[in-house]
Formats: structure tokens, sequence, C-alpha cells
């Protein structure tokens, strides 16, 4: 027998019992003949003190310890000498004294030091954290971040549980779809020259488990993405995906409310909610008050728009956006006019990121606007300005003057690092807000032509189906997504569930009935056969922890990441493959090895 | 709004409410002018009926609808009139006359019947049941699999998180193993000739989540196996994966068990557990009796060893088996005398297939002992083996004379085709047995070279450790398997965690150094720094529900199987893909395309 008690058990209630505890050693000190050693597990630290004068042999045992060795140790529990208490732990009244110990097994000194729970963490290389996970994942932090991860889910699946839903397994090895670009594909040995892919999201397979007359369907389903790996995202990620059919979505949304609420109440009480219910706005009010799809509503600093007061200024930049049937939108930041040069040039760096020229701004002083740009504009469109952005003394107004939606988004970055800089932005407060009534197309940059913004089967809104022929881009889709804190934690729409509208969306999308067939074809003709009215929601897991967790990436919340390059530093994948191993799925390598990243 | 109420809802107490209903139109029958529908969703079936003198237009579209027309209807609840109650329904009693009635969405004639819960379900072709799924899932006994499959992984969920196990997702893109032959493998976009392979079990991870300290870990894991589909086996297939820190196999047995018995209890509760505690027997005892490593313990049918007693036989066939190391094995079926030539042909058959040169039997008539071989027996050889079989007028007594493994395997599978004929497996009767002390090694056929039974980081028992060298063969493992009415539903071991026993089954297996480096290297490192004494096991999933469902095959129980080709036959996956998708993962297609299968 390894252990009586774990080693968070152990108090004043077990003062005489003897014991058997096994862990790590996390610190050895040695103190005028007594050893000490923090003997750690999962579940906490106890002291254990070998005493010379108690027992010779194990002691000697005890001096040959170091660092990360696990051990076993027999002995009996006491009160720690006054004065030696840790009041910080559970056990810290307590120490063992031990008879035996037995070393189950040595270690060799480790990479980076397991830092004490009490102890600040030490920066480490990430390329290190991950080549030896396993010993990262020892850390306080890394250790949490599990452990929420796991209540976190827990709580989602007693939820749904709670709520008649069932949890469906759906297939890894599925089938590709020819625009499939971002598919990893998996070779079959059984028909050469025929591929299995992953999939991206569980969104056909849920959407036939409604016609399978399902009616409440949730997974927590692992997804599939090889893109370059830009920003944070992972080769593999984890998505909670639910569908449900004779809803709306109000239906929708109301349930997810109450589950984030249920989530952020049970496992992070220390965060407070702003608001609830929480906000819910359309895309255009998001886009037009807080330059954002996905705004942070943990402060107000909101975007006017002032196209009409600036309409005739001499400014020509204004008047050159105007006349390209563009906007100009104006940012007002309080106290934003004691930033200095160099704040404000980075700002405008920033707007430039997301493809504004510039940064025009007016700063407003005891003597009234001011700035380089003043000169343009009459006092009373000067006095308009400061009215309808309410800027008074000390305050700042950046404009953003293009098309709407560089425009907005320009500003809306702006806006977040202006409330960086202002510090609005508190950690410990949860702003959630649902935006809704996206544009159901878009514009691809690269093809010129329209594409559907979420995934072809998205519902239009009803009020505007009578625009998709003439004006497809005013079409608002069905559709929703749940902000948090300026990043989108989930979103989702209600699907077409009648052909004669999925054929209208065809054809606006210049989807010929053969590509449809070819691309969807099991969906239409599953929807043939008693199809419900449908709609579902994923959430980004990875991203949602990391949010709980107040991490910076994903990473810190998967056991076993990738790195940034899509690989696996600790085995070591992907890795080459003996040439029979491949010959067997009927493909051959097509050009001599070299990292292209 | 769709629905006030689910279809299994309504029952008296409603009787007057104004309701809204929607769902699937099971059957339609039309009565003297009226109209009854029995609508379906996943939860039950309520009567509605339409009355023209009620209102005429409802009552015109609702003599439109057919079969899978998926409708709405609002009407009043009222009491079904006497006689016509259906007392097997929750909904029987009541039904609700329709105001107004909408049909969401028209379907045509399913390729097959979806039947009523209470009509018994027709035979249809499984290729149609596969390529249709989500149709085939609306079918009562399909969608109580699904349902009870939810169940019982939200059960084992519940166990675990209550017994502090951390649920940990462990990565689907991992490294290949040299040997891994089973693997499937993903071709990296960003490292030419690089591969990702699909894990077939996460073994490695979940070890490597000891050595991080984690304790308790468990996952609903994805696996996956490039086998040729023989049998019953999926590509991918779900499996309950346990490892834990700082236990011994009986600890890992008796959490196991407990678990079981709370599955069976709370989910199956009409089966019947034979005996608890489940019994627990040594391999070499399980093949002694009832050879099989995976005994169906519903009934006794013991084999003996009868190899003492006609070791002096002049039965050449028995006198071969000894001299060559051999035994000889007696299974004793009461009653089996009335067996007809024909079934004992079918028999020796059986005994064939699992490598048995024949089937040797004697009957036991009034008259004694009779059949082709009773004149190779002393009077004193047949006496002693009618005592030791404790064979009665009746019976017949079958012989399995061979190897040891092939006698004892042969008689087992004939043991349990006669416990099929005396119908003495009762499948509502539940005998669960721990099998452990399995070899530690097996010689592989193929290479005539020791190989590891499970895995080769299996600890050998401590008492066999010095035969390692001399006799590995007769080397035990603490490797433990749990059987349930004659299949396997899990199975595991304690692992090896100190580095020079490693090093001596490494050598053992002659695997070098820098094999062992090349195929493990990323364990071996997590090895030396600190390892604890850890175990584990993992469950068949799919196999689990089977026999919780009573059904014949995995596929029932999974919502979308592959077919026995690893082929998903909805999907129509795997599938050709565009040359360009191909080339960018910088492999080529080696042959013509063919089907191998």
């Amino acid at each position: 027998m390894y252990r009586t008690h774990t080693l968070g058990q152990l108090n004043e209630k077990n003062i005489g019992e003897k014991v058997t505890l096994s862990g790590w050693v996390h610190r050895r000190r040695d103190h005028g003949g007594l050893i000490f050693i923090d003997l750690r597990d999962r579940y906490g630290m106890t002291q254990i003190v070998s005493d010379p004068t108690h027992n010779a042999e194990t002691h000697a045992t005890t001096e040959s310890m170091r660092s990360e060795f696990v051990i076993k140790a027999e002995g009996t529990v006491r009160m720690r000498p006054d004065g030696m208490e840790n009041i910080k732990l559970v056990t810290g009244k307590i120490e063992v004294l031990i008879d035996t110990v037995e070393i189950l097994n040595p270690a060799k000194t480790p990479p980076f030091e397991i830092e004490h729970p009490e102890e600040k963490e030490r920066e480490v290389n990430e390329e290190i954290r991950l080549t030896y996970r396993y010993l990262d994942l020892r850390r306080e932090r890394m250790k949490n971040n599990i452990v929420m991860r796991h209540k976190t889910i827990k709580c989602m699946r007693d939820f749904f549980d709670n709520k008649q839903f069932l949890e469906i397994e759906t297939p890894i090895l599925v089938k590709g779809t020819p625009e499939g670009s971002r598919e990893y594909i998996v070779p079959s040995r059984l028909y050469p020259a025929h591929f299995y892919v992953l999939p991206q999201s569980p969104q056909q397979m849920k959407q036939l488990l409604m016609v399978a007359g399902m009616d409440r369907y949730f997974q927590i389903a692992r997804c599939f993405r090889d893109e370059d790996q830009r920003g944070d995202r992972q080769p593999e990620f984890t998505q909670l995906d639910i569908e449900m059919s004779f809803v709306t979505e109000k239906d929708i949304m109301d349930l997810n409310e109450e589950l984030m609420i249920k989530l952020v109440e049970t496992l992070v009480p220390h965060k407070k909610i702003l608001k609830k219910p929480f906000p819910r706005i359309t895309w255009k009010e998001a886009m037009d008050r807080f330059g954002s799809d996905k705004p942070d509503m943990r402060f107000n600093m909101e975007i006017c728009d002032v196209t009409e007061i600036v309409k005739s200024c001499s400014f020509q930049v204004f008047q050159n956006a105007i006349k390209s049937g563009g906007v100009v939108k104006a940012l007002k930041v309080e106290g934003g006019a004691s930033f200095s040069r160099k704040e404000i040039d980075e700002l405008t760096e920033l707007a430039k990121v997301y493809e504004a020229k510039g940064l025009a701004y007016i700063t407003v002083e005891k003597e009234g606007p001011s700035g380089a740009i003043v000169k343009y504009f009459e006092k009373k469109e000067l006095d308009e300005l400061l009215s309808t952005t309410e800027a008074k003394n000390g305050d700042i107004i950046f404009f953003g003057a293009d098309r709407y939606e560089i425009a907005c988004t320009a500003l809306g970055y702006v806006r977040l690092a202006c409330g960086d800089k202002m510090k609005l932005r508190n950690k410990d407060t949860y702003a959630f807000c649902w935006i809704n009534e996206f544009p159901l197309f878009e514009y691809s940059k690269e093809t010129k032509q329209l594409t559907a913004s979420h995934h072809p089967f998205t519902s239009p809104l009803p009020d505007d189906r009578s625009m998709l022929k003439n004006s497809p881009e005013k079409v608002r889709a069905i559709a929703y997504d749940l902000a948090m804190n300026g990043s989108e934690v989930a979103g989702g729409s209600i699907r077409i569930h009648n052909s004669a509208l999925q054929s209208e969306i065809f054809d606006t999308l210049k989807i010929s009935k053969q590509d449809a067939e070819r691309r969807f074809g099991h969906l239409l003709r599953a929807f043939q056969f008693g199809a419900p009215p449908h709609g579902g929601i994923a959430w980004g897991i990875d991203r949602l922890i990391m949010l709980f967790q107040d991490e910076k990436n994903i990473r810190e919340v998967i056991a076993f990441p990738k790195d940034q390059k899509a690989k696996d530093l600790m085995l070591g994948a992907p890795s080459e493959l003996p040439d029979d191993q491949i010959a067997e799925m009927h493909i051959k390598i097509a050009q001599p090895q070299k990292e292209i990243l």
C-alpha cells in the first residue's frame, strides 16, 4: 500500500495517527540534524521530518533524496512546534515524523524548477516547457489550469444532461469537402487514392442528428484545422457543440446565457458579471458603437458617427472618404489629451494594421480644440464635434475616415488600446454581450465573390429574404455570437430547413445544383426526408478556459498542445515514417524533405 | 414558438389546455371524417385529431400530410373517448383537437418504415440503414441505443469526477511508432515528408500524465485502428481510459468493479449480476476450467484435465499429444448424449477453427460409455474418466488433446456452443469475472519472436522476475481483464516505473537501447524525472453498451459507424480529393485507383 492519505488531507485531527504517504520531494531542508521534506502531490503538500535519533537508517536514506524523487514514507502525525506553523497550508499545523522511508524512483535534476505553490512562478522558455510538458504540468499554475478545464467541461455536461440533451459522438474520420483546403487528410489503406479527412467541426453531423430526431444534441468535440499557425491557433482544438430542433434564436441565446452564468458563478465566483441579462445588440449597432463584432463592454468609450457634421469641412482626407461613399467616425477618449506624441504614434500604427490610412485627432485644451487638423474646420463644426462626442477639456477625439467597416474597425482597436491605457479593462469583471443580425454574406477578397459568412445553411432574416436577388450584401442572417470582454466565445445560427429557400441561397452564392450535390449531397438528401427547423451554436472551450484562468494563450490550458508551428515538441510529431508504412497507404512523398516554415 | 410541450408530456392533467406541438407525422388514420395523427418526437407520441366540422381549412391541410412530414399543430387537450385509450403510452388517455396546423417540412417516402415504438421492428438491409442513418436513428431501438450510450458515459463521468479523477483530453495528432502498421497516418503540410498518426490508444499519454503528477486520470477517448475489418471492429472506437498513481492491481480492480456494479444497477436494473464481489481468477485457472481468458461464468460446465488418466491408453491421438508435451482435456456436457450426428459434426468444425485436429467424444449410455474411441481404454480408465468428469447416464464427454492452449481453447469454444444449445446463457444474467496473472510475453507466429502480450511497459509479477532471463515465457504480468458473459470489456496492467527493470524487459524482448530510444524515447526520458508507481485500465465502451442493449454488433450503438469495410456509407467516405489538395501535403498517389477489398 502506497498511502493512507493524500498530501492535502492531514490536519490537527490526525495527530497521533500512523500514516503512509507517497509523493514527490519538493524541497529538502537540513536543520541541525533534522531533515524536513515538503512532500508534494496533486492534492497538496505535507511536511515530513526525519530525526537521526529516531531512526538512523531512515535518516541516511532521507539524506540521499533530492528534488522530484518519488518516495514513500511511514510515520506518525504530530503538531509542528510553536511558531513553525504554515497557516497558508491545510496541512500547515502538522508534520509527520517518519519511521521508515523508501525511494520509489529517483529523479534527474529537472531542466527548470517546480516552484512551491506559494512561490512566484519563474519565467521559463516555452520551448523547454513544451518539451518537458510532464514537468511543466507539475507546476501549480498549470495543474490548476487542467483542473479548471476538467471542472468547466463537467459543469457543461451536467447542465446539458439536466436539460435532456444527448451527448452524441460524431466521427473523426469523415468525408472531404472539395474546397476544404484547411483539412487534414488521411489516406485510406483499403481504398487506394481515397482519403478521409478530419472534421473542422461536426456541423453537418449535428444537422443530420436533428434530421434523425435527436432534438437536443451536444458534444465536447475535437476539431481540426490545418491553418498556418498565426496567433493563438492549434491544429486540434475543442468545441462545445450544440444543436436543437424546434427552436428560435432566442431559445438558444437564453439557454447558453443560462449556462454561461452558471459556469462563471460556479467556477470563477470572484469574477463579477457586469450585466445580467446580457445585452443583445445587432452587428450594426456593435460596429457603430464599438467598432467591433465582439465588443469589450467593460467600458463605454463609444464611437460616434460625425459624417454629417464634417461633410462640408475642408479637410481633404475626410472629404475623400465621404465622396467615395465612406464615413467619418469619432472616438473620444477622456483624459486622452495627455497622450504623448509616442503614444499617439503607436495608436496610429495600430489603426494602420486594420487598414486605416492614418489617425487624425483633435485634443481639447483649456483654450479649445487644438491639433493639426483644427484649421480645416469652421467653429460651428468644431462645436458640433465637441457636443456630439461630449468631449471636454483634457479629452482627445480620434477620427476614422474610410469605408464603413475600416473606419469602425480601426477605431474599435484604438478604443481597446485606450481602454488598456486608461485601465478600464479589469480582468475580474466579465462583460458579456450577444451580437446578432450578422451579414449573411461577405465578399471574399481573394475570389471577389460572395461567400457565406458562416456557412451556406445559415438562415436569412425572414424580412430580408426579398433582398436576396438584388442586394444580397444587405441580407442579415439569423446568426449570433456571444462576446466576453472583447473575445468571441461562442457563435451559431438558425439553419435553413426549407429547400426552396436553400436553393435561393445556392443561387445567390452561384453554387450550381451539381456543385451543391457534390459538396453537400448527403445533407441535402437528408433534408428531403423531414428536416425539423433547427439551429445551434458552438463554443471555443480552449479560449473560454484561458479567459477563466487569466492566461494569455490557449496552449496554457491544453495538456499537450502543439507549438505555434504545429509541432508536438514532447513527442516529436510530426515525424518521418518508414517507407513501407507510407507505401501501404498507396501514396508517395512528392518532394525531398525540407522544412518550409 | 414551435411547441409548448414535447410529445411525451401531455396527460389527463392537461385536459382543457391550449397547446402547441411539433413533430413528425408517424401515422395518419382517416376515420369517418375525422383524421387521427400519431405525432412523434424523441420523447414520445401524442395523438392529434382534426375534425372538418371544427376547422375545414386545417382539415384540408391535414389531409395532405404523409408519414415523416414535420408539422406544427395548435389545439386543445381533451380526453380520448371511452375505449380509445392506449394504456401503453404516457399520453395514451388524451388527444389534442387541433385548431390550426402548419406543414414545417414535407418528406419523401422513406426507403424503409419507421416503426411504431410498440411495433416489432422490420428487418432492413444494413447497407440501406447505414446509407440513411438519419432515418435509421428515428427508429425506437436505435434511438434507445443512443440514449443508453449517453447515459452510460454520463454515469461513468459522474463516478470518476466524484472520486477526484480529472478528465484530461490527450491529442489525436500524435507521433508514429515505427512498428505501427495499424496506424492511420496524416501528412503534414508544414513539414514535407513528415506525418502525424492517429492514436490507437492514449497509453503513452496517460503514463506521461502520471509522471506529470495528475494522480487520477480518465478520459472517454477516441481511438483509431486501421485493421482489416474482420468481425466486429471499427476504424474509430471509444475507450474509457483510466490511469492512477500509487495504486496496486487490487485498487484498480476494486474501483472498476464498483463502477461496473453502479452502471448495471443504474442503467440496466433488469439485468441480474450473478455474483458480487466478482470472482477473481488467474489466467491459468480460467484456461484450465473454462478454456478461455474471458470465460462466460453464467454456467458451470467446467473442463477437466485427464492427461494423467489417459496417459497409458492406446488411443494414438491422445498418446501423440502427450508425447509432444501436450495435454488431454475433457468437457462433460450434461444431457449431451442426445446430440445428433450433425450437431457433433458442427461442434467438431468449431473446434477445428481453433486449431484442434478433431473432437473425440464418449457418450454415457445406460449400458455404460459408448462411442468410437471407447475401445482404446481400459475399464479402469473409463471409470476414472467418468468419475473425474462426474459424467452420468445421458451425458457426453468431449476431449481436446493438443498443446495446452489449443486443447483448452478449442474445448472452451465447444463449451460456449453447448452452453447455447442447453440455453444456459441467459441474456438477462450478467456473470462478471476478473482474470489476472496473464503471461507477460507471447510468441509472435509471424516473427517467431517473443513480444509483449500487452505492451512493453507492463510490470511482471515480482515473484517471476527471476525467470526473465531463462524462462521468459513463464513470467506472469500484473495485468488484468474484466470479462462479462464471455466478452472482454476492460483490460489493464500495472506499469513498470523502475528503469533497471524496464531495461531487463527490453533485453528480454531483444529491443536495443537505440531501438527503445527511437520507439519510446519521450516516455523513457520522462521516467527519469520521477515517475510514480502507476497502473491503469481501459474499457471498450462500444462493446459494453452493445451488451447492455442486447445488440449483436457495435455498429448498432454508434451514431454514425463505418461499415465492415471501413466505409461511411452516408457520407461517402473515404473519397477522392482534388489533386491540389493532395499535392499541398507533399504527397502523390502511388498507384492507379482500384478497390482492393
